[in-house]
């Protein structure tokens, strides 16, 4: 079994995009005491960053809100898909950890993970044996995946009836939204899954699960509307398969939750059963927090929650890609050493928070707020600033910038360097993507 | 050093996206022995493979076409960041290899290449010591970066000022577009920027290179007058340095060209000047092509480039992202085990190209036309179908995508799996992002 001694004992060197080019190769344990510099110029750029304070004030603050919620949280992993980021959540009280595939669970699960929610659909041979085999090998593992038809109920047990199993793998029937992702899309429906889950001699039925992410528009009384109606129709296929006795285990998990939303479905999923309920929310991006679409959804969770989140700092975002201007070749255009491979451009481009002129400035200023990324190419910015800017961005200065939609960053970096507040490196985050 | 014998002993496991889940940890060299089967299940997905065939075709199809126009060719490394991939690349006859990056060129170094451009401007105290510390460890390294501003010049002096070097560094100054990205615009800020080169202590001007392929349109009239513009004013510039003695080297570069009018260039980019000229093309799609824009773009290329090329069959489209339909929640939809954090999205969504049943058919089979992925999330894609398909996807079938835009789908994998024809496993390619 891997832990994170096991991450700290690994060696990284220049062919990890972002390691400083003349540094010999390091154990990740060893890192922070190089007390490189960013702004110093001892990093290649572009480079990803994590902010420590950000990070520690962003685990507490999930972990404060649950509590005072009174619900559950097993943090979307594919977010970070980053072990040390894990145990960082644990610690901080999460339930557990949810994935989005079986190498994702695979991950958690060599990493002392023992309770996990796969929110999709478990199906192919390759995944369900795996998913036998790490169930019969870890006894204290707990693992729910998502269910949402018959025909992947008879697929799964297609591969289960050559399998030898000490007990039964436990899903969640899938209420779905009509036009949206995956999920049943009526309550017949996710009730007549839920019967043929519970009759299965493969699989028990543990509880639901629903996604509200999608749907989410910031638009806070039609968000409302739209994620109380769904967490009803989650109580009625509840309460349903709760009278037919089709829930299997001590408890019942009911799940949902995104990043966008997770208050209101901490408020509305809660209910009472025949069986203690579990309510349990998957938010994954709050850990980083960003600076453009879920920063501009947090006003709404600040807004509905109440004066006490409102008057209290919010979330911060915790990671920010840094580059260089490399060219300004015509007024109001500079180049900058980053694109599509390194930041984020899925939901918008990267937002320019900072820079640092290195010999001028003693510490990273804002950047005016006229400065925008306007496109990006596989390895360029293009940022657009006002062409009688005063202080417009000059061959070799540092940009800093947030992002939009952290799981997209998080996957172009093998390992993100933590930093201070003044941005020295103070360890690594080692990805698993 | 390495070598690809290092990358062939490196050790796999499931903590590498896509390796068998139930496989124990694999030496490269170890896994084309396996012998395991995408189309029986052995592998989870998604999982995203190159065919051996395209691939060796397409090394051979521009191996063919440089000769034919007697150009030389760098392919750009970082469309597969992949040091088995350069070899061949090499084998097939490559004059060198193109980078982005001084990693990326710390990369190619360690793999033994010995010629490289660095189509970008070189900058910041890291990467210029880098370089400097990567042509005095290796004497026989040939090296050339991007310069376009006396402010850059400044920097990098400034820096190798504090070094010991016993040869300059060579450099190529860029000709830009106006509206478009790096490089200079005029010919006066060309033979400028040239001049102060020339007369650095620390850089000497090796050529001249520009990039028309953010121009490139697909409409062949236009795309025709705006390369054959630029490399007008290639000459034009080359010309002038030349009459100048700006050139300090035995031979003279001139570079351009990318992926979508690679032929033009070869066509309109040599010129004789006092000292031989390298014509050096930098294309990096090619060698995996798509299914995409660059499939769309190859068709002006064959269009432009006599009988011979027309009548021979084109590129071959190499690299496919294969995933399983897990959920057919309501009519004309199935949800697909694949996402943005697997395949291409940038210029578009993948193409769907073939569809495999288990138990059902014996091979792929062309995928209707009619089904299209219509948006993916992080670990999700949407195909839509026409709702009264005859044979719509069910819960289980495998699907085959072509990409758009090879670079954005091998960066989002540390490892893919090479087939042969009937999708087995021949072996594994590294990529270092």
């Amino acid at each position: 079994m891997m832990n994170l001694t096991t991450i700290l004992s690994e060696t990284l060197d220049v062919a990890t995009k972002g390691y400083p080019l003349s540094s010999p190769a390091l154990p990740i344990s060893a890192i922070g005491a190089q007390r490189w510099s960013l702004l110093a110029g001892d990093l290649p750029l572009p480079q990803a960053v994590i902010c420590d304070s950000a990070l520690a004030h962003n685990h507490a603050w999930m972990r404060d809100f649950t509590a005072s919620t009174g619900v559950l949280l097993a943090p979307h992993g594919k977010t970070t898909m980053a072990p040390q980021i894990f145990a960082q959540q644990l610690a901080a009280g999460a339930w557990g950890i949810t994935v989005a595939n079986v190498q994702q669970l695979d991950i958690c699960v060599r990493f002392g993970v023992r309770r996990i929610i796969m929110a999709n659909q478990l199906l192919g041979r390759a995944e369900v044996g795996a998913v036998i085999h790490l169930q019969e090998a870890h006894p204290d593992l707990e693992f729910h995946f998502l269910i949402d038809s018959q025909a992947q109920l008879t697929s799964i047990e297609r591969v289960a009836d050559s399998q030898s199993m000490s007990r039964k793998l436990t899903a969640l029937v899938e209420l779905g939204v009509a036009g949206g992702r995956t999920g049943a899309r009526t309550f017949d429906e996710a009730v007549g899954v839920a019967r043929v889950v519970a009759a299965s001699k493969t699989i028990a039925l543990s509880g639901l699960e629903c996604y509200e992410g999608l749907q989410i528009t910031g638009d806070s009384g039609r968000d409302e509307i739209m994620v109380a109606g769904l967490m009803q129709r989650v109580h009625d296929v509840a309460l349903a398969c709760d009278r037919e006795g089709l829930f299997a285990g001590r408890s019942i998990i009911l799940t949902a939750g995104g990043s966008a939303a997770f208050d209101i479905v901490a408020r509305d999923l809660p209910m009472k059963l025949s069986k203690p309920v579990l309510t349990i929310l998957r938010s994954g991006c709050y850990v980083t927090h960003d600076s453009g679409f879920y920063n501009r959804m947090l006003e709404g969770v600040k807004a509905r929650s109440g004066t006490a989140w409102q008057s209290r700092p919010g979330l911060r975002p915790a990671l920010e890609v840094w580059s260089r201007a490399q060219s300004c070749p015509e007024p109001g255009l500079a180049i900058l050493t980053m694109g599509k491979r390194d930041a984020s451009f899925d939901l918008e481009m990267p937002i320019v928070c900072k820079r640092y002129r290195p010999g001028i400035d003693t510490a990273p200023q804002p950047a005016p707020a006229t400065w925008k990324i306007a496109n990006m190419n596989d390895q360029h910015a293009y940022l657009r600033f006002s062409a009688d800017d005063d202080a417009a961005p000059q061959v070799g200065d540092l940009v800093g910038c947030g992002i939009s939609h952290p799981c997209t960053t998080f996957d172009k970096w093998r390992a993100l360097f933590t930093v201070d507040d003044d941005y020295r490196v103070t360890g690594a985050i080692r990805t698993f993507f």
